[in-house]
């Protein structure tokens, strides 16, 4: 099956889903599309976050994909639902993968998590962390700084340290967590300064990781895995501007696999800012 | 969905993957079948293997399971793909979770798999790992002393660690492996010990737990998980010594487990031994 897997993101965080797609499962064709132009997502409207997944969605759909990541937590949240259940692709988003691997890791049933104003208004994770197994407590943060300090490039040093610090310390003043998940697909660039300030003993789940080996498993199940040798030239879109989504993607991927991906911008059908 | 997720093994060994069921899926009844008059399954043919795997699934489906758990390696090794052809309900051997938990892991792509003789011998992780991806350099040991000594109760101490040191030696000189696969379901109880003389550096993948978890994504990619508030009374069969049994269960789980669990004898329909 060499159709490729669509993936979806509000901008470049979903680009750390696709990297670890590509690490993952080198042989699968990637078409990712960021809609880099309305980014973030998390401070919207459901009805707004809805429309806007939707509009990516089709976009792809023209391209003949085998199967959906939705990489954004924030359109998980909201649009998971709708997609699953009006499509005939298997679809994923970026919350259950996480929340199981939250339910593998954790010894102490105290998990923590960190995500946009969206993601954690929904309640998305600490449902489907409950809905699986209900002793567990969960303690949620959001972090309104995290997006907009990883699109300015901001992942280490002094800066960075320093509002990873202020705004976690209510988690960890109050909560025994010892698995913190990565509730946004922007965080894993930010993986060693957020390891640094929480400790090392507590497990850091990347929602990204988890989310490229859930999709091993889901194309597994549905004899959707590509077993020819054939390696692939992903398609990457935006709708935003190329030279700074060119730069940022750089800047996640090393130069070996940058070389297989074109990108080019994109004209969404209806395409509208709120 | 009330149904119980079948689960079955050639004895006790697949009891590490029902904890780690139960642990990560509280809401989820278990049928357990361990075949333990007829174990171990490591030195068989295939066609005994095939046949002694179907006579458990037989023995489970007249009890109306939604989803089969081949918790053995050996019996996935050798009967999955024609468990997946002929049965209408969703199917996962212990290979493919291990496997791809391996490849999110690896960062130098060079791991390493204990098993028995007829894991080893069917080359079945080596053929999971690269059919993903085929850059990986893969190095699998047999460890035909293992199960015995698990099912004797040896686990750690003076004894457990000379064997582990003498059989792993092999690999430890000759494989540049960061990731180690655990490809037997008997293994996790040796996990301390073997995590002792492999080093900390090395990341150890329990097949046990990486099955509970894909089983988890299987049931909710399915719509097949059970929502409801229920706590669920296991039942768990051997075909074998039921004290035995019950004995090697107590050490396996805890107090407040077991007591949801009854044990019982099975017999299996046209039960022969070779």
């Amino acid at each position: 099956m060499k159709q490729a897997i669509g993936v979806i993101d509000s901008g470049v965080g979903g680009l750390t889903v696709a990297h670890e797609l590509m690490r993952q499962l080198p042989k699968e064709k990637l078409i990712y599309l960021g809609d880099t132009s309305r980014c973030p997502y998390g401070p919207r409207s459901k009805e707004e976050v809805q429309q806007f997944t939707w509009e990516m969605v089709n976009f792809l759909l023209e391209k003949d994909i085998k199967m959906l990541v939705v990489a954004c937590n924030t359109a998980t949240a909201f649009a998971l639902q709708s997609l699953k259940e009006n499509l005939n692709i298997p679809v994923i988003g970026v919350i259950q993968p996480g929340s199981r691997a939250a339910i593998k890791f954790t010894k102490t049933n105290h998990v923590g998590i960190i995500g946009t104003e969206g993601t954690v208004r929904s309640n998305a994770y600490t449902n489907a962390l409950k809905n699986i197994k209900d002793e567990l407590e969960v303690s949620a943060l959001a972090c309104p700084m995290f997006v907009p300090m990883v699109e300015q490039g901001i992942l280490e040093g002094q800066q960075a340290r320093e509002v990873v610090e202020d705004t976690l310390s209510p988690l960890l003043q109050y909560s025994k967590m010892d698995t913190l998940i990565l509730g946004c697909t922007h965080y894993p660039l930010l993986k060693n300064t957020i390891q640094s300030v929480v400790g090392e003993e507590i497990t850091i789940i990347s929602s990204s990781e988890e989310t490229a080996r859930e999709t091993s498993t889901i194309l597994d199940v549905h004899h959707l895995l590509n077993k020819d040798d054939y390696y692939p030239v992903h398609q990457f879109y935006t709708t935003g501007d190329l030279e700074i989504f060119i730069e940022i993607s750089r800047s996640i991927f090393k130069e070996p696999h940058l070389q297989m991906v074109t990108i080019e911008q994109a004209n969404l059908h209806q395409l509208q800012d709120s």
